[in-house]
């Protein structure tokens, strides 16, 4: 992959793009998560429709269902899902590791049962690359140790150790030349911790890098200053990832530190459960308020949904378990945010990125706070 | 309403259009249920992509959710769910009657306690006529008595001679002069019976006709012999429609034996359960011989579904709960009642259909015992 800088706003937020084997993808980017192959109630053409240029899919996931044989059947996930963009597959560290009582890590690797049928299986480094190269994502993630923010400072630090030692034996494991490799910054919350692990990673030829071990509990102050701590800290010259973030606020956040690619279940996994994003704050389609609204979503989105369809129609969906639902709910959470970074780009090309985040985390804000009343009656 | 009769097939199938105040549909038809006003996992986009010409609805289902009323604030249930095309509601009269323990009949209509909140709704001819018009379908459906296909005969006699009441009380009800209204034969597995309530049900000025208390748990050879000697009795020069069958078979036999219009649950409500439809007899995304399946489901098929994905990964997908599965499913099934329905016209034109279905049934028939060895081990 080539990544390009093309350009950084004064205030440190970064225009680019990155040149990978399914296509270009402009940066900042946001990428919808298929964790299991596909973008939860959406086609491939929906996901085109609404302008994604990459989405995520789970090692892990695609690992123990359908499986990575059948992944391979099918000449690769592109195939099976039916998608010929680029994708970017995480390495399963994560959720592994989340699996506390059904994982054992030695320096080998981890070994864990199934969360789905108990099966046993060991990921290791080399075999977590080998399986994401079987998987054909355009950038794969190195194998990573998360341990629990709370664990102790020794802890963390031969954590730390290992996930370094981890990422040179997923260089080692490379073998095809069309996919890239990122690396994974961990470090808790410790600026000192991010800072050597920062050095640590960033020594290694990965393709990209990311900011790992955010967005898991940590309060929006920490995420905010280990974002913008660490962020200016990754190699200019390569994109720069933050894992599982998050909110439009937070997104907006990162950027202006100088991050270039996010992915996260919210806009996703909120749309189903009746939460939609807008300008003008976000509304729960649950609210009483909306049963009898002829208004769509946003009246300034260009989505399917907002153009077609009323808020009453939508929570009538919503209340009646219909499965267009969630399908509408999701193609206007993935416009917002799509049209969210189309708009960063605008605005850090134009070198008034602060001034523009700003007004859209105001007006957010406000439109929030004019409808907390409603909502909450709801 | 106009319906135009276009040409009869040697065997007596028929062929013609109806022109409604959204449009015109070709018959033979099948109309797609969408109940609660979205026929299941699907946008009008996508209904319009597979062919659909009319979709039916229930009045009911709407009245109680999300309420007539908020249906008439959309301007009428086109405008509510996003479609321009025509649409058939039923009147409620059998779910009203399935309530049995919930429901109270008189002679003025039946009062009833919603299967949703237990809140109390009277429905009456009268009434039923009017919410169908605030919800503004193409054609509507008199409120007819379903009684249990094993009620005493005269129980089915009396239940007969209501029906017969209410369809006048619907006519003299009528305010609208763009809404079309179908009267429904009843009359139980009795020929002496059927043959009654034809001569009663179509002495009225109803703008077509309908055969209602069939698919209700009869056996298949009862479904056609009284299809076969019903649909010719009911006046040429005006649509038939026979209300919820059914199966690719029994369609078929319908159309043979010169009935137009029909919708049912069967594609939408078994493709979410798994079952798909194909030239080659009917399979089961279950099964496990289908797990490593490169083939879509039918090769045959023009759908997005068949022409992007494999069975492998469809089964993944509904092994996995994920929504788009029920989507793929849905549009799969519905093209190929569609393209059957395509088919059947073509070959009435031909004056080939008695030919044409019989082959159509025995491909079936032979690809479904080719695989009822391994369907029935998966």
């Amino acid at each position: 992959m080539v990544y390009t800088l093309e350009h950084t706003d004064p205030g440190g937020a970064r225009l680019g793009h990155m040149t990978l084997t399914h296509g270009t993808v402009e940066t900042p980017i946001f990428m919808p998560v298929g964790t299991l192959g596909t973008v939860k109630a959406l086609t491939p053409v929906d996901l085109k429709d609404l302008g994604a240029q990459i989405c995520l899919a789970n090692t892990y996931h695609l690992h123990l269902r359908p499986g990575t044989q059948i992944v391979e059947e099918h000449g690769g996930l592109h195939q099976m899902m039916g998608w010929d963009r680029p994708i970017l597959t995480d390495s399963g560290g994560y959720q592994v590791f989340s699996l506390r009582d059904r994982c054992k890590i030695s320096e080998d690797g981890v070994a864990f049962q199934s969360h789905l049928d108990g099966s046993r299986h060991l990921f290791t480094p080399e075999r977590v690359i080998q399986i994401q190269e079987i998987l054909g994502s355009d950038i794969a993630m190195a194998f990573d140790e998360c341990p629990p923010s709370t664990a102790p400072i020794a802890a963390i630090e031969a954590s730390m150790a290992r996930t370094t030692r981890w990422a040179k034996r997923c260089i080692d494991a490379r073998t095809r030349t069309d996919q890239a490799v990122f690396g994974i910054v961990q470090g808790g919350l410790s600026e000192t911790h991010r800072a050597a692990h920062v050095d640590a990673i960033c020594a290694l030829p990965f393709d990209g890098f990311a900011i790992g071990g955010l967005s898991v509990g940590e309060s929006t102050e920490d995420l905010h200053a280990l974002t913008s701590f660490t962020a200016p800290r990754l190699p200019k010259d390569h994109v720069r990832y933050l894992m599982g973030v998050g909110t439009p606020e937070n997104l907006l956040h990162a950027i202006g530190a100088g991050v270039d690619i996010f992915d996260c279940v919210l806009p996703t996994r909120d749309a189903r459960t009746g939460k939609l994003f807008t300008r003008d704050g976000d509304l729960n389609i649950k609210n009483a308020r909306h049963a009898h609204s002829m208004e769509p979503i946003d009246a300034e989105c260009a989505c399917y949904a907002c153009a077609t369809f009323t808020r009453a129609y939508l929570k009538h969906l919503h209340r009646s378990k219909e499965i267009l639902y969630a399908r509408l709910a999701t193609l206007h959470n993935l416009t917002f945010y799509l049209r969210l970074m189309a708009d960063a780009r605008v605005a850090i090309r134009a070198n008034r990125y602060a001034e523009w985040a700003s007004q859209v985390v105001s007006r957010r804000a406000e439109g929030q706070t004019l409808v907390r009343g409603p909502e909450s009656r709801g």
